[in-house]
């Protein structure tokens, strides 16, 4: 391929990452017609010539079948560090497409994580194979990262981080990682491990860079790693990781023994599908099953959204029902004034929506802040300062809405019902995930569609309550 | 302090940052009583043994005045580690009280990122004094990074990385990389320049370590190296560091010049800071004004929250005065079969938050995956298959009730208007987060209040379209 066409190609690549959809599919109609015409030396001198991260991301477009028919013209080392880089799904794709051998080739090479996250998900016909084919290291290394449950330090921790000796010199420990660098993960942080592979220390490259070469590790070592266990939540680790401005976090087991490393690239991730999950909970989508983290959404199945969603809604019904039955109570006070069930929707969307807006600042402050009970006693008492001013502003903009459609008498008692909507739904809001983190619940579960509605019960008991009260007095009804 | 003592502090501490209150409060007393007691000596050895990150969260603890009554008693080298670890706002606090002279000697050994975080938080009075007291270099340097605005790669990035030239020998390189390590916030990843300054390649310690002593940086160096620019928002830049499993990256200006670098313990507050936006927004929480992510929300004062909720409770009242004029339309209808109201409750909010949960969804998935037309043409189908589903399960639960309460006549009106709403509500909840997108307009601004409020107004208008035209026909009106 000439240098011109391959900078063509290049811009086109540039431009399709970069969101342009035209170009994406100028790209890959180009590369489609190199595969036609059998022209192998223009896909190896286009795929090895770009990152492998924009590689993946464009193979991504194709069918997994298509994206195998490029990827293995390439060397194996090419196709190592695209493997890095794709999906989880997609990779799985086109590893059940290839053949055994070169599957076996490619996962000896893999780095340790991605590898067994692959493993994870191959079909178990395939796994068995796999096994047998590996070494008796890598195999009992696979089984070991790909044992840990879903969501914990283990299952996104990797075995290839660098371990010295306490005992070694500055120039041995350089020359240990000059020799398996090619191999590891990260050599800027390395773990001094004793005899039983126990953590006792670590060393960063560049202590070891600046120390003197004959000194020994154990003098310039930290003899305080801060460190995760295997079963630590992900998220937890990436807390620790956030806290110390650290690169790596060394992760340990059960018996203190070091058994992998959760590094920085990890942590994006794991956020991510934090924030996902609590913000999914909030809109009452349930937990269970597989995260719909990343391009899970996009690719989970209407049964297993619907497995998320239905009961949710089922069990918001139930909620809703108390609203019916407020409803049902009052009966005779609608029927006496209809001209009440003009403002239901405003007064009920009021109070929820107040509540909803508690909740969400609420839940969102327990997941990234660090709340203690005297934050909390504060935090009460300015929900309460702030519900009470928004409902004065809510009460005023409503009751002319009132005056103006069913005069002085309904707008009173309609300003009044909103203001107490909005500080019951605020309060709601406000005290419900709280209490759910109390009782070390998940506090996201006070999502805003079950606030919304418990408010709604709320607001029609309290509007009907006032309405009847005030039109009975004011001899109305 | 004896070793004992000292041992009982740090469990103290281990257990404080573990989240027992009742170890914070002994350890924050008995810190105190050092300081009554005049023992500096205790002080210094307890905060020069434990992590700067932990003596800076215990330290958040106590009013400004008295942390920095401890601070003050320590040597300025870890002065300056707790101060690259505080809260920014809790760090002004001190900054305010303490010395000029002191404040300057400190903000000239921070880290340049922190340095000019507290620098834009400081009054205006003191920021002044304080750039006249540091050298012209440091006073450009924070000039220059506290001039981008907020939520830009600029504003998170740091001036201190290491750069190269490209005829450097690997063994020069390295002499520089161990002078000027200690004043760097990373060395393993260095920038090489040309002599305008403009960013022409990157290489690594790794790579410098590994390659011959004479061999010269440019023939090491990645000569395509992946940067982000001090304009593009913070998220883009850890969207980069994330995709290619980026340590740092490289930041240009609009003359193509490096200016500096972000770096991976950015990465964790970026995506935090933008999902909490996204999550408050999606509860309907204005986006002006300061960010509440981490800590903001605890701190924010009620005016400012009142600022943020009240404008979308006012903006969300006017949409449900749309269901309110629905409901007058239909007041005839009502007033015939007042029944008719038990179900308002259940059946609107049966549509809101069928559609709430397919705004999280799409809001979700446009946030965090790459959603491509092709994609959305597939997510509507599926959309339309799930809300089919839910819509017949809903049906069938409100049907049982409808029979239940008012005979089989509401009931058909009650499960084909649930049916409908279902659909209605997540069909909106699923298209108006992605026309927003493809207008390029925030699609977590289809909040979930909101997509309930139009699925109410929709419900309404459908509820009593159905039960007139039905109960007409059916001549029980």
């Amino acid at each position: 391929m000439s240098e011109k066409i391959l900078l063509e190609l290049k811009e086109l690549l540039e431009a399709a990452i970069a969101g342009d959809d035209e170009s994406r599919e100028e790209l890959i109609d180009r590369l489609d017609n190199y595969l036609k015409a059998e022209d192998f030396e223009a896909i190896r001198d286009f795929f090895t010539s770009v990152h492998p991260a924009d590689t993946a991301q464009i193979l991504e477009s194709y069918e997994p079948e298509k994206a195998w028919a490029f990827v293995k013209h390439l060397d194996v080392e090419t196709q190592v560090k695209i493997f890095n880089y794709l999906d989880v799904k997609f990779e799985t794709r086109i590893a059940s497409i290839m053949d055994r051998w070169t599957l076996t080739v490619i996962m000896g090479a893999m780095s340790h994580d991605e590898r067994a996250d692959l493993f994870k998900e191959l079909p178990e016909e395939h796994r068995s194979e796999i096994l047998s084919a590996l070494t008796q290291t890598e195999r009992d290394d696979i089984s070991k990262l790909a044992s840990y449950p879903e969501g914990t330090a283990g299952a996104v921790m990797t075995s290839d981080f660098c371990a010295l000796k306490p005992d070694m010199t500055s120039e041995e420990a350089l020359e240990k990682l000059r020799r398996e660098a090619p191999d590891k993960e990260t050599i800027y942080q390395c773990y001094v491990t004793d005899n039983q592979g126990n953590l006792i220390g670590v060393v960063s490259l560049r202590e070891l860079v600046m120390a003197s070469p004959r000194g020994v590790v154990k003098d310039i070592m930290n003899h305080d790693p801060i460190y995760g266990r295997a079963t630590d939540t992900s998220e937890d680790v990436a807390d620790i990781m956030a806290k110390y401005d650290l690169m790596a976090v060394p992760i340990i087991n059960g018996d203190d023994k070091l058994v992998g490393i959760v590094t920085f690239d990890d942590v994006h991730d794991i956020i991510e599908e934090e924030a996902t999950e609590d913000f999914h909970r909030m809109g009452s989508i349930g937990g269970y099953g597989e995260s719909l983290a990343g391009n899970g959404y996009l690719e989970a199945s209407p049964w297993v959204l619907i497995q998320k969603r239905l009961p949710w809604l089922i069990a918001l019904v139930f909620v809703n029902l108390l609203s019916s039955a407020g409803i049902a109570y009052y009966e005779s006070t609608i029927e006496a004034v209809v001209a009440l069930v003009f403002f239901l929707p405003l007064l009920i969307a009021g109070g929820g929506n107040a509540g909803a807006q508690s909740a969400t600042l609420m839940v969102r402050a327990l997941a990234t802040a660090d709340i203690k009970t005297k934050d909390w006693i504060l935090l009460f008492g300015r929900e309460i300062i702030i519900a009470t001013i928004l409902g004065l502003s809510m009460a005023m903009a409503i009751s002319l809405i009132g005056v103006f459609r069913s005069g002085i008498e309904v707008a009173l008692v309609v300003s009044m019902t909103m203001m107490a909507v909005v500080i019951f739904g605020s309060l709601v809001g406000c005290l419900l995930p709280f209490l759910l983190d109390r009782f070390k619940l998940d506090p996201a579960t006070a999502s805003a569609p079950l606030i919304t509605s418990i408010a709604d019960v709320g607001g029609i008991i309290i509007y009907f309550s006032i309405a009847t009260w005030f039109l009975q007095t004011h001899a109305v009804v």
